[in-house]
């Protein structure tokens, strides 16, 4: 399974593809950064993105996109721009079929750390030892783009598990109603 | 001068065409509302409204795209689905080269009511009789996007002026820095 993980921004739009099945070592396609300049027009700077998304998409071909679920409750001065650069992510890989993952940061925290408080230096040890790195990604917004992408990985098979119970119980009601 | 309003939203956002210029008669010339089905995953309902504002942008060949400013304050609930939908059309507009322009409910309610904190249905009237409509336009999305259009209609020149000053200024500065 190929995982591209973008952890959305406008500012820095972090990208990273990580490749494996649960259980199994994971190995590290490639990380990076989509940057915009903070002085240019909001909308050159989503056309920016865009691009640079489409790249990461044309160069690594992930099967699955798994993006940070943006809450509008924290964070308010830098929401909007989060907001709008994860549905530009969104839209490319739509736009592909690509499925896309929504995973919340406690989500990809308690995935790669164990625990959903963990803070950014914790989620990069990790990711650094789960991708067997020689040093955490730099910068904060690339790590967390490879740990959105081990926590789709992970946690794909219980998503899996849990769609499937919920179809067959939908089918079990038809047939008994 | 033919400005493209929308009004953002996921399932409904309100899309309006007019045409016109400040202290001139303003003519309508397309109002609509794009749609999408709520039980749709988010990847394709921002691939729908993304195809929906391009048909509207290839039918009527806008000089300006005006789009309300979503702010994060309120209503929390829906202001993601909003700020998502609406980077989808500054998206549209941006990768064409359309200038996009943001204003706030209450710049657009002030100026088609003369009121900042007019009511959906005092703008719905004033949009009406200002494009010489036999009724108001429905749902209020589209008539929400007729008065965002008319407002940047209206605000242009004096936004137009107010860049001209800015920029005079900074060359007076350079030259005399």
């Amino acid at each position: 399974m190929r995982v591209l993980g973008v952890d959305p921004g406008l500012t820095r739009c972090g990208v990273g593809v990580v490749e494996g099945v649960a259980g199994r070592p994971l190995t590290m396609i490639g990380v990076g950064v989509v940057r915009t300049p903070s002085d240019a027009e909001l909308g050159h700077r989503l056309v920016a993105v865009e691009r640079g998304i489409e790249q990461w998409l044309d160069e690594h071909r992930p099967e699955y996109v798994a993006v940070e679920r943006v809450f509008s409750q924290h964070n308010v001065s830098t929401v909007m721009g989060t907001a709008q650069a994860s549905a530009v992510a969104m839209l490319c890989a739509a736009r592909r079929g690509i499925p896309v993952a929504l995973h919340t940061p406690s989500e990809v925290k308690a995935a790669v750390t164990g625990s959903g408080r963990a803070d950014k230096a914790q989620v990069g040890a990790m990711v650094t030892r789960l991708l067997r790195l020689a040093a955490p990604p730099k910068p904060a917004d690339a790590a967390d783009a490879l740990a959105l992408a081990i926590c789709h990985i992970w946690r794909a098979p219980a998503q899996n598990r849990l769609q499937q119970a919920v179809a067959a119980h939908r089918t079990l009601k038809g047939r008994t109603a």
